[in-house]
């Protein structure tokens, strides 16, 4: 397996474009094949997810996925649901497609009517310019963004030559609104829906579902898969597992660090849990924690924040079999072993103040108490954090 | 049942006083009677609540109560445990009483040791100074903050005559640790340990488990309910529990107010949930949430991040139901009714112009899906928080 560039174009069978010339973003990706999608979790579920979900599950496939920035056309009722309906409609007659075969998603201010004269004014440039290259997969990452500041993609090349690829949008805030993740992730391998339904499901588990920005679930976080089957080739399944694997959590990390006013990425690794649930709430609590968020962006290395996160965690922890230490992926301080504290002499606190410096600070936490392991990523809070979400007035 | 002054030397049988000359605070109470504890569920748990709840489980009884402020004697291994044991045998040995019948507690800094000598310096002091006057417990009060900005205190007088009264801290950080809430009531009623021990869980269920301010569970949280009997009076205890619940629920409120940073107190009112569990869930969602937080800290109604809470806190909701209005105990703006947003007028901008504005903002969420109502309480998430939790370098 190696990492190349161009996301989603580097898939044989897929096309893209996008323009995102205000607060509203209009994004095309146009690739056929057998598909899967995994939806939030919250039980307030914005309307584009409805009609994306019914698509896959009738048909098991999709032909295309049509995407606006700007309105998540979320807690919209049934005015809502028909404006979703009517974005598929759209795309459909244009690319001359079933409109069940296609996903739509939005991300943007929740509770406001959804401009869709404004996507079919724009509809026929974005088409029009659909391409498989580069550009196409960047400009789509672009249309799809809120207050993300940088495009989100990731690809690999599997050994037999299958590509995947993907583009994402993180946690922003356009307006007074939830920030959303969405991925959509191609491959030309040829998988068939219910195996694409497992591997994704599995995938996100490790990867979009380990993103801590603030806690807070969207109503329109969708990951969507789809295999066009453009190489003719039938994947190696670990191989193939592995390399969606890669991407999504190369896209995952990618929104974690550049969550609302973030100026670092947290890593949380886990291991020595009695189960993975156990391993992945001791991570997910480490990466949400408030105090632990703070700490990181004062460059802080508050050992007590990250075992009292443990603790509160719901997993089984014993305080005196704990060790921890922190990260930076070259340096590593350990300042905790088996639950004795390590005295902090020149060389360590050194150490730490490199680490804590870092872009990248990692947690390493062992339990003692089993074989299981997770890994979770976040961003540090900070004042920009609170200015990006206070500051906005309806 | 009247609101009265003095906190716990209100209630007959109790002197108290403490000092906070600096970072370490000492406070002592004293007060024998049958007692009850409610203690963190963190599995980190800190060495003083062991001691207490030892006592506790062994006698039932409680004749005092010595509190540090400044080093939460956390994450301190067989040390810190022998360190709370000699603080509970400081005080033991000044009084004449059972060492096992004292209640020992801690906030502050994890993980460091213990100055036990300075509180064998000061314990003298403290311990000649014990008055049932209101000094003594506002004494009290101020010696357990850590940055709590003020010290915080509740008392009734029930029809009967019996009083209850209590102090309590928030959840301020001195240093590099957790806030901790604790809380100390005492009422002079004739009350078994068994039935004190099923009131308090109950009262502290709606008041202080209620209470988030960054979601985070201290090490050192603790509730304490000595009942001296002073009065020899036994209490009508449908009358007790209310008392109690009034007393329990204004030191939550006054701990949420005074959250690190806060500039105000949310209060989320959840009814029509189809069990008291899935109100709290929501409640407490809406409270937890980030960007709730800093919405209302930036004076912004966004209703959209309170319905996307409810919607992903594990309640039962359907979207197509929710009512939701915002108040500030006089005035109420409705923004949603059933399902339906309410189109925002001048005169409803104007309300909320107001309501946002007020020192107290309450959220009012019918799920309208059954009988159950919760209230919890938060803050707003501020600049400050930040800076109170990223700036202390260890």
């Amino acid at each position: 397996m190696k990492i190349i560039d161009g996301g989603i174009c580097s898939v044989k069978g897929v096309r893209s474009y996008g323009i995102k010339p205000g607060k509203m973003g209009l994004a095309v990706i146009v690739g056929e094949g057998n598909a899967a999608g995994v939806f939030t979790r919250n039980k307030v579920i914005a309307a584009p997810l409805i009609v994306t979900r019914e698509a896959l599950q009738k048909n098991g496939k999709l032909a295309a996925i049509i995407a606006n920035s700007g309105n998540a056309n979320a807690f919209t009722g049934e005015e809502g649901l028909a404006d979703a309906r009517e974005m598929a409609s759209v795309l459909s007659t244009k690319l001359g497609v079933d409109s069940e075969l296609i996903g739509v998603a939005s991300t943007g201010v929740i509770g406001r009517k959804l401009d869709v004269g404004w996507i079919k004014d724009n509809i026929d440039e974005v088409v029009d310019s659909l391409t498989s290259s580069p550009q196409g997969n960047s400009q789509a990452a672009r249309a799809i963004m809120t207050t993300d500041t940088v495009p989100k993609m990731a690809a690999v090349e599997l050994n037999t030559g299958i590509c995947i690829g993907g583009i994402g949008k993180g946690s922003g805030m356009i307006e007074p609104n939830m920030g959303t993740m969405l991925g959509f992730v191609y491959t030309d391998a040829e998988v068939a829906t219910d195996v694409l339904d497992s591997c994704l499901k599995k995938a996100v588990d490790k990867s979009f579902n380990m993103v801590v920005v603030d806690g807070d679930t969207s109503t329109n976080d969708m990951v969507l898969l789809t295999a066009t089957g453009a190489s003719g080739i039938k994947p190696d399944m670990n191989e193939f597992q592995q390399g969606l694997e890669h991407v999504l959590t190369d896209l995952a990390k990618q929104i974690a660090k550049d969550g609302e006013g973030a100026t670092r990425l947290i890593e949380a690794q886990v291991r020595g849990a009695v189960s993975e649930g156990d391993a992945k709430l001791v991570a997910k609590a480490i990466v949400r924690s408030p105090l632990v968020k703070s700490a990181v962006f004062g460059k802080d290395p508050n050992w007590g924040r990250v075992v009292a996160a443990a603790g509160y965690s719901g997993a089984d922890v014993d305080q005196d079999k704990i060790s921890l230490a922190f990260s930076n992926g070259s340096d590593s301080a350990v300042l905790v072993d088996n639950g004795k504290i390590v005295s902090e002499d020149n060389e360590l606190l050194e150490k730490l103040g490199s680490i804590m410096g870092s872009p990248e600070v990692i947690i390493k936490v062992d339990i003692h108490m089993g074989d299981s392991c997770a890994t979770a990523w976040g961003c540090d809070l900070t004042y920009d954090y609170v200015r990006i979400n206070a500051e906005y007035t309806t």
